[in-house]
């Protein structure tokens, strides 16, 4: 869709092409071995980081913009990519930083354009494993890359407030959806497992609780023993039951209510 | 805000005072006794059934908008009102039916009227003691009334499905924040609450297993027994922690994990 057009040119003539006052903003979460890292962008002309972000074309469905935002920042398709909130501000973007960061594009921003009004931007996240991925800055940046949650960077408009809100939309969704579709190989010990959900967690897990817990929503096949030479100690492999998975993914797991 | 112009005369100039692309629908869900309603609006032109919502001021944060919406057509503030979803697809508002919507208020629209637009709707859901609600329409609308879930009108736009997905989002709500603070008198039983969760999943919950998950989110404070001729025999009375219950919405309930 507009391929023929560089993001600069589309910009200066936006009201043509893109809903005005909406954008999207994804939280790209990280995870390897026991680290948890967010996807950052650098503005080429602010100097400044901020979130992998974009406006939504008028024929374009929301959800279409954020997927297609995730596949150009980090060559990724058929994430699970979850909208977690809008945020709707009236204090959430400053026309300063606006100008800033376009300046240097020669857009000729009058204080009238599509691109200097107040944005709502609807707020997209997702996890995956990140040594799949390739960060790919887009054309409005010099660079993008993986940020350690606890020293990321200043970040321009609200986008801190962005990745905290994210990141506790994210461990919350831990009690109620499966997670790790897409970070392990397609068999897995329950311990790898327990991994993943202390890095979101940010703490430590009881083991027998968490095995008693994540066995009771049904969303895990057991497979083999891990082979080993002392084959009596080994443990069990697991895989995600993919229907089961992508049901409770869609209508949650099911509760004690 | 604004209280010196009538709706039709505001959004005749709708650009000059809303934002453009953006709306809010309001589900608000209405408890009284073992029922569970919500509150919908007939068109004064169009003759259908539609939620309450309506656009945002340049100058107004989005969820001061859902709550301005919410205390006009129900009389009531200080609810806990939730987002839950942004309604973004292409297909969702119907050129035809905006134009039905509005015929008849003399508007004099355009097709490139900031009406006829694609618009993307934050979604909120309340829930109220309806017993305490007074209906009331707004300008557009001949009509305010409660209606069973299961027995809804026809309903304008995408309005079912956003109905659909914040009964979802508020099942899945039980299962991390608390709720029933405005539903209940200030001392209740645990089986008047009971009866709430009940009624809000649509199935009946096992009395014992329903004690022990409430009593062990903290957000419960023991009081006296329930006076009876037999003593021995009343159930205790409960109040909520106001301080730990708004905590826990905020941060979600103590998981398991």
């Amino acid at each position: 869709m507009h391929d023929d057009l560089s993001l600069p040119e589309l910009l200066v003539k936006g009201e043509q092409h893109f809903l005005p006052s909406v954008s999207v903003d994804n939280v790209i979460f990280g995870f390897h071995d026991n680290e948890l890292k967010v996807l950052l962008l650098k503005g080429r002309e602010s100097r400044k980081w901020g979130l992998p972000g974009g406006y939504v074309f008028k024929e374009e469905d929301v959800e279409d913009a954020a997927a297609r935002i995730l596949k150009d920042r980090t060559g990724l398709t058929d994430l699970f990519l979850q909208q977690f909130h809008a945020f709707g501000s009236t204090e959430r973007t400053k026309i300063a930083l606006i100008k800033e960061t376009f300046d240097g594009f020669q857009l000729d921003l009058t204080k009238d354009s599509w691109l200097m009004q107040r944005f709502i931007s609807v707020g997209y996240y997702a996890l995956v494993e990140y040594a799949q991925v390739t960060p790919t800055p887009d054309e409005l940046s010099a660079e993008c890359s993986w940020h350690q949650l606890n020293s990321m960077p200043e970040l321009i408009f609200d986008h801190r407030l962005i990745v905290e809100k994210a990141l506790q939309a994210m461990r919350l969704q831990l009690n109620y959806q499966p997670i790790g579709y897409n970070l392990l190989p397609k068999e897995f010990t329950l311990k790898s497992l327990q991994v993943i959900y202390e890095t979101l967690l940010g703490r430590k897990l009881d083991r027998g609780n968490f095995n008693r817990k994540i066995l009771s929503y049904g969303v895990l096949d057991k497979k083999d023993k891990l082979y080993s030479g002392a084959a009596h100690k080994a443990p069990y492999l697991y895989a995600f039951n993919k229907e089961k998975y992508f049901e409770a993914l869609k209508n949650g797991l099911e509760q004690s209510f």
